[in-house]
């Protein structure tokens, strides 16, 4: 192949792991803001709902975007390791000893395989959203939040336009995810074999859907969110990607930055706090002190039957 | 890490293994009272619902509480064997030698861990809760089912109040349950390797809310219920919690924690009668006079075609 | 365990085996027949359907039936190679060595624990059967197909009585699941590894009941619908379940019962042909000659990029 | 087996491979049009509905097809590869070492594969095909489009006729798959191991029928598409399958056909431009200058916890 020999210094250095982490971030903004786009115009008669989130259009949210993280995972994984989020790269920088210098460069790439990802789901849909709006006679996009979900996240209305309980939301969302993340990948504890974990991580993202989707739509990750915003602050979204005469959800576009980021921090230190901590401690005592681990698959000899 | 060198001693003997049972709980609470919080309240339009668990909606619940059982057993299992529930830990006391003296705090543990996650639940869908009794003019929330059965469990209306019908519920499911861990940790048997017994052991709490979860909301764990229901006794649902005032399921309380602690002993006792007394018989006879086993995946040399 | 000791020599036989088929059954019957019961009649306003089989519902019992079988395969696998279904029996001892004179025994060891299993079930959801029929305003059990539906198999109305349609309907599945079984199991293909077999094994039946499962209940296993069936007929469904008064489907309950055994044998000879054959002839052929095989998994080294 | 021994030379050889495509796609067909059928018209009710596609029925045929593909993938993995699809064999050649002449007849033998398996799916469904049109008063079926639906692909209405949307959206959908199976099969990458890729390439096609699904049935394979339609022509639909007096998708036949082996070889292409080429690039360095990879999994040892 002669563009590996040309870039082969690149690719085989940091530049390798940039192009990883833009793929993978890419897969999982095609798969999971495609899933939404499926749920919200692409389905014969969901044009014709307001509210397009019932439980089956859920349901195809929750897997179509824990799906879209087990093959952004398997994508990058053996590159980059497939962060796909920089609430993962920071946490992972903060306490696995990631190097910081590259923490900047992997935002970057994440936040623009995100941002070229929207853009291809919006090529793809194009003709369902204008028919979606045509059907519910919304003149414009800038009116259309239920198109605009496709792309980007915003709080459910009940929150009354506060930003505490969306930001508690994020952090609590991204500190099941990093905090699993962690323990799915800790060969001290149960990892999953076989080069699963991916599959795993995937179903976190699942889990997290089917549990902590609804308040604010499950951005847990800067990337996921502000990269398919941008696109739509281009695409003729306008004011309800950022601050302007957008409705209820005017000015929340920071939460799922921020709220991710710290999140992410809280849910490996919790993780470390209680098994981490509890494992190293274990490892530190000699052999023949150790308490003897009654993990998930031990039978003793002596009680069966 | 600091708080590591001072606990170190704490953490490494029965400490490590309660803060583990107490962080695999939680999570375990966190995502299947969060999927009930999506099914009841967060999702737009179950607002509107008068009964909110139409087929759609159970499955959200059926996926939401067997992925929380994956994810609670990964983060817990290489540190206390993530029980997460008191019914196996006294099975596993009564048949599989787990120290009688560690029951009690593991108890405590679990119990603790359901209650703290129940809160959190409580903190990130308030304003969804608030809403929903709302819409649907509720008053007050001890005037509030649906919302109540987010955290707790009450049998179905057409038991007439009976306990017998929801007690023989629980127990089923609850032997259920642990007759199969039993299998999925047996490694005589099939059990799955790779570390991939928490995904297995999590897909049997997924086909028992398929299969015997609407009788009475497949409590199978006492931990489970009684915790969310300390929580939701405090948080306002008051006699809807334990007997007072409150509607066809009053003095319900008991059942989820009698039945499941007889039925995991039910459903150990069951498998060593009908599996594992018979792997045992096999291995105690002489190598040359063993059954060959005709288990999946042999195939013959001799038929092979 | 004293009750072991006595029947030791018993269980280490093909006692064993018969009480692994018959416990691997009850399983299978148990999720199974409980999945249809949740879908007709346990979910809250699943009483007030006239066809109790929409989509969501059909997902509950697709997956129910899925995860049925993968828990009993699970439970079995060790002992008695988890047939569970006198199809499999028969097809093995035709076509893999099983041994001829065990075909009875398992066969009444799996009918036993599916009409062991049924009347479980029915102990399980009698209030609900009775609240469903009461409101639908149905006046004896022997009229509620719905809640027949429960237990046994009928098919579709279209088929107008006819017995050609259900019964190829239940040859064409059964081989699909017998020849997907032979695939899974081959360790010449690509069987999994990691005693992963039984899930996988489960999800054909979750396929079958997706794909072919509408035209007569994919019974495609005659110890899942006999036993059952029997049990019905006892507990009041009386000529629903074999020839009488009963409605369209009067005088089908034998197609359940030869359909599967026909489609098992077909199905092995099918996988034999296509495939099996195949592997048997390149292992044949001497090392050097053998044709390479370009499987899944292969990445040639002269072509990576 | 008689048959073996008088086919052995053509069975070890091409002829194998042949039969195991055939095989192959024919699970692929089976299972995957038998699920659009059970959603269109096998399902009580789904024959009263005038756009049978809503959220649980895509449900069914999202599982349904990714199901269709783990076990047609699982059937004739050993002995062909399983390549299943045209889109997939053009892309190996081109970039996988493939053979060339094995090319046209691996093709042959996919669409035969997908012409009989259409034919038997018919040979189970006409009953209920005939209810469909009958309950929804269509007159013949070459003016029933739900029907058609069962077995070849169409683009949305609100293409509005166009042939680029339509086409960019199956090289996109196949650019997608190959991409992801090359990354699953890529074993300096994070493939799964235990004979477990199967599993997850099937998941591929679920990910994309939630996500790239709706503009056009994601046909995504020339073969599933073009064998099935060819039936469908013959068996009565008619105009419906190639230019005719067909409705809006008239002369859409050849986009699933050029599209997919388009996307195909994109799919492999971009695989390798971003993840296959750095993987190879670091390979070419010498051990010591190697960039250490940060893979899921790893846990550097020095910051423990």
């Amino acid at each position: 192949m002669t563009a590996m020999r040309g870039g082969g210094q690149f690719r085989a250095g940091l530049g390798g792991e940039l192009l990883s982490e833009f793929l993978g971030t890419f897969v999982l903004i095609l798969f999971g803001c495609g899933s939404v786009a499926v749920a919200v115009a692409g389905l014969p008669g969901s044009g014709r709902q307001e509210t397009p989130f019932d439980a089956g259009n859920w349901l195809i949210i929750a897997f179509g975007w824990g799906l879209a993280v087990v093959f952004g995972v398997y994508v990058a994984g053996g590159v980059s390791g497939a962060h796909l989020n920089p609430a993962v790269t920071l946490a992972f920088a903060a306490r696995r000893g990631f190097p910081w210098p590259k923490v900047g460069p992997y935002w970057v790439a994440q936040l623009l395989g995100a941002f070229v990802a929207a853009a291809l789901v919006y090529a793809l849909y194009a003709p369902a959203i204008d028919a979606f709006n045509a059907a519910n006679n919304i003149a414009s996009r800038d009116q259309s939040v239920p198109t605009y979900a496709i792309f980007a996240t915003f709080p459910a209305e009940y929150f009354n336009g506060g930003w505490w309980g969306p930001l508690l939301d994020q952090i609590v969302g991204t500190a099941a995810l990093v905090g699993l993340v962690a323990a799915l990948i800790d060969n001290r504890n149960q990892a999953p074999l076989s080069n699963l974990a991916p599959f795993l991580i995937g179903l976190v993202v699942t889990a997290i859907g089917l549990s902590i989707g609804t308040n604010a739509g499950y951005a847990i990750n800067p990337a996921r969110d502000l990269g398919p915003r941008f696109f739509t602050w281009i695409a003729g979204w306008g004011d309800l990607a950022f601050p302007g005469a957008g409705p209820w959800f005017d000015n929340y576009w920071w939460i799922p930055i921020v709220g991710p980021l710290i999140g992410g921090v809280v849910g490996i230190v919790v993780y470390d706090l209680f098994i981490g901590g509890v494992l190293a401690a274990r490892l530190a005592r000699p052999p023949e002190e150790r308490e003897p681990t009654p993990e998930v698959g031990r039978v003793p000899e002596k009680k069966r039957s």
